[in-house]
C-alpha cells in the first residue's frame, strides 16, 4: 500500500482525488501496489464532499506520518507550496506537482533536495496539462541532442487568438468570452502577458537542455497589443498569429535562448492548426527530427491524470529518479534573443515604406497605419535601427 | 559499462551504431554508465565502415558473452529475428527492437520470457519510428482507462495519398514517385495493402488495452482501390482520404475492435493536416481526453534514436520492466468491426441514388460512376444490405 496526501483541494487537487477513486483498481494493478488516498490538506472544510473524512488542516500531520510516501502539491504559487514541498521532501516523501511557478523558479533546488533524500520530485502536469511531454523528453528522446523546443503553451491566449482569427472578435471581446467560458481567470494577467507560457518554457528548456533557466532570464511579450488588424494582415500573408514559447540551443557553446512572444506562423505549419484551448509542443532533436505533442493543455481531469501518472511512477520507483533533473542555472546558461535573426512583422503608425519589407493588406485596418513583413532575416537590434524614429505599434517575429 | 550488440547492420542497425557514437558522451552521462558497442552481427562484411572491427557472423558469440547486457534486434521479420530474440532473452540479455512484425505476432510470448529471465524487452521504435508513443501510453497516460487509439501509422501510404490530393497524381504515379524517393520499397505490398499499419495497431492496441491483439484479428484494407476521383469526391465534401489504424474499446465488456482501412477525415480534424511521410497517433483516455503524437514515422536516424532510448532504459533498469507488458490474447479479446456504426463513403458503378446518402461531385469522375456519403451512421452489414446488387467500387467509413 502506498499512502498519498493531497495539498490543496482546488480544481486539480479534487481531480486527483477523483481519478484515484475512479480508476483506482486499474491504477493499483499497474503499479502492483494499492494507491490509497490518506489525507487532503486544505484551509476549508468540504462537508458535502465524498472526501470529507480525508480533509485535515495541519500540514505537520502529513509531515510526521511515516505512512505517507507521496505528497501531491496542488496549492500553486511559490510561497506556502514551496515551504510544504521542502518540508515533505525533507521528511523523505516523494512530491508530485502541477505547480509550474514553483518548478520554474525553484526546480533545481527542490530536485537537489529530492536527490539528497533519495525520493522523487515529479511535475509532468506542470507543462501541457495532460499532454505527455516531460517524460517523453527525458526518456524517449534521451538519445538525442535537442536543438529546439517551440510550443503553444497557454490555452487561454490561444483561445483568444483563435476567436479573433475565426470569429473576428476584438481582443477585449475574445477575452470576455474566454472568461465567461471559464478559460480565462478574472485577473487574466498571468496568461495574456505571457508569464504562464514563460514558466512553462523555463521548465521545458531546463529539462531539455540540462541547466536551470529561470523566468527572469526569459524575455516575455504577451498578446495585449495584438489587434484585429494584425490578425487580418497576417491572413493576407497566409499566416496566423500564435503566442509561442521557444528555447533554442546554440551549437557552438551549448547556451540556450528562451523567450515568449507572438509570432507569425505559416498556415502550412502544424502549429497554425492548433486552435482554441489546445496546446502543442514541437521538439527538435539531432536524430529524431521534429516531433509534436498535442492536446488540451489544461482542464481538471486531464491535468489530474498526469499528476496521478507521476504518483504511480513515484510509487513504483521508491527512489530519486536520476533522469528527471537538471543542473544549476547561472548567467552562462543563456544567450540573448537579440542574437537571433528572423524575418519580422511590424505594424507602424504611418504609411511609409519599411525598407526591405513587403506591405500587407487588411480591409479594415485603421487609416494611417500599415503593416509589413521583412524579406530577409535580421536581428532585433538591426530591425530597431531600421525603424528608428518610426511609430512602431507592434513588432514580432515570423516563425521560420 | 553496458555492452551492446546489434543484430543486423541494415538501415536501422547502422543508425543505432551512429547514434551511439555521435551522442555517446551525452548518452552515457544520462545513464550514469558507459554504453559501449561491442558486436554487430551481419552475414555481410563491411570493410569500409568505421564499425568494421565490430562485425561478427556468429550469433553464439553474442549469446555466450556474459559481458553483453543489451541486444538490439534490427533484423526484421519473424523468423531468424524470433529465434535470436528468444535465445538472447534466454541468455539473460535485455532485447530492444524496432521489429513490428515480431512484436505484433509474438510480443506476449517474448515479454513472458523476458519476465521469467528478469530482463527487458522494449520496442518503442516499432511504432511511429522516432515519435514517442508507447512509453507515453504506458507511463504518462497510465492513470487513464483508454477508450480509443487512432492513427496515421504508415508514412508510405500517407505520402501516396498526399501526392494524390496535393498534386493530382494517380495512385500508380504517386507510388512510383514514392519508390523513386526511397519512401516505398520495390515490393510495396506490406505498405499499400495495410499490413504494416495492421502490425502497428496490434502493438498499440495490446499495450493500450492490456491483452495481445494479433494481426489475424484485425481486418485490414489498404489503399490500392483508391482513385483520383475518390480524392476529388472527398474534397467536394471538405474531407481528405487517410489510411487509419484504429482500436476502440467497448465499455460494456472491455473488448477491443481493431481494424485498418481508408477513412474520410474532415479537413478540420488534426489528422487531416498530417501530410507526406508524417505519422500521427491520437489517444483518447477517460481523464486526459484526446492527445496526439506527431512526427516522421520512419527514417534511419529517427528510428535509431528511439532504439537507443530503449537501450538506455534497459541499461538503467537492469531488470524486467513490469509496465511494458500485456496479457495473453484470445478470441474474447476482440469484437467485430461489423458492430461499429459510422457514416459511409461509397463509390458505385452507376448513377442511381444510394438511399439516405448525399451525392458528392468531382469534375473528372469517370462517367457512369457516382459517389455518396450517408447521412446517418449504420453498421457495415446494414450498409451492405442497402447496396445489395449494386456494383460497389470502393466503400469505407467517415471518421466521426
Amino acid at each position: 500500500m502506498v499512502n498519498v496526501a493531497i495539498l490543496g483541494f482546488g480544481t486539480v487537487g479534487s481531480g486527483v482525488a477523483e481519478v484515484i477513486r475512479k480508476n483506482g483498481e486499474h491504477i493499483s494493478e499497474r503499479v502492483a501496489n494499492q494507491i490509497a488516498l490518506k489525507y487532503i490538506l486544505d484551509v476549508r472544510d468540504f462537508p458535502d464532499s465524498p472526501f470529507a473524512d480525508k480533509i485535515i488542516h495541519d500540514f505537520s500531520v502529513i509531515e510526521q506520518d511515516p505512512e505517507v510516501e507521496v505528497v501531491v502539491e496542488t496549492i500553486g504559487g511559490a510561497r506556502i507550496a514551496w515551504e510544504f514541498t521542502r518540508r515533505a521532501l525533507s521528511a523523505g516523501k516523494s512530491v508530485v506537482t502541477s505547480n509550474k511557478e514553483l518548478v520554474a523558479t525553484h526546480g533545481y533546488e527542490l530536485m537537489q533536495l529530492a536527490k539528497e533524500k533519495n525520493v522523487s520530485y515529479l511535475f509532468e502536469a506542470s507543462v501541457g496539462g495532460g499532454i505527455p511531454i516531460l517524460k517523453p523528453i527525458r526518456s524517449c528522446l534521451a538519445a538525442n541532442e535537442l536543438q529546439e523546443i517551440t510550443g503553444i503553451l497557454n490555452g487561454t491566449t490561444n483561445y483568444i487568438l483563435t476567436r479573433m482569427i475565426r470569429a473576428g472578435l476584438s481582443f477585449e471581446e475574445a477575452l470576455k468570452e474566454a472568461q465567461a467560458n471559464g478559460y480565462a481567470e478574472q485577473n487574466p494577467a498571468a496568461d495574456i502577458e505571457g508569464h504562464d507560457a514563460c514558466r512553462k518554457i523555463c521548465i521545458l528548456s531546463s529539462l531539455g537542455f540540462g541547466r536551470q533557466v529561470s523566468p527572469e532570464q526569459v524575455p516575455t511579450q504577451g498578446i495585449t497589443d495584438i489587434t484585429l488588424s494584425d490578425v487580418d494582415f497576417a491572413r493576407s500573408a497566409g499566416m496566423k498569429i500564435k503566442l509561442l514559447g521557444r528555447a533554442l540551443r546554440r551549437e557552438s557553446d551549448g547556451r540556450v535562448c528562451a523567450y515568449v512572444a507572438p509570432h507569425l506562423v505559416s498556415d502550412e505549419s502544424p502549429l497554425a492548426n492548433v486552435e482554441g484551448v489546445f496546446n502543442a509542443i514541437t521538439v527538435v532533436g539531432d536524430a529524431v527530427g521534429s516531433v509534436m505533442f498535442y492536446g488540451q493543455g489544461a482542464g481538471k481531469m486531464a491535468t489530474a491524470s498526469a499528476v496521478v501518472a507521476d504518483v504511480m511512477e513515484a510509487a513504483r520507483a521508491k527512489r530519486y529518479i536520476a533522469s528527471n533533473c537538471w543542473e544549476a542555472g547561472g548567467e552562462d546558461v543563456v544567450y540573448s534573443s537579440d542574437e537571433i535573426s528572423s524575418r519580422w512583422y511590424v505594424r507602424v503608425g504611418d504609411e511609409l515604406d519599411v525598407p526591405g519589407a513587403k506591405r500587407l493588406h487588411a480591409p479594415n485596418a485603421p487609416e494611417g497605419e500599415s503593416a509589413w513583413v521583412t524579406d530577409k532575416a535580421c536581428t532585433a537590434p538591426v530591425m530597431a535601427a531600421a525603424l528608428n524614429g518610426r511609430d512602431v505599434k507592434v513588432m514580432f517575429r515570423v516563425l521560420e
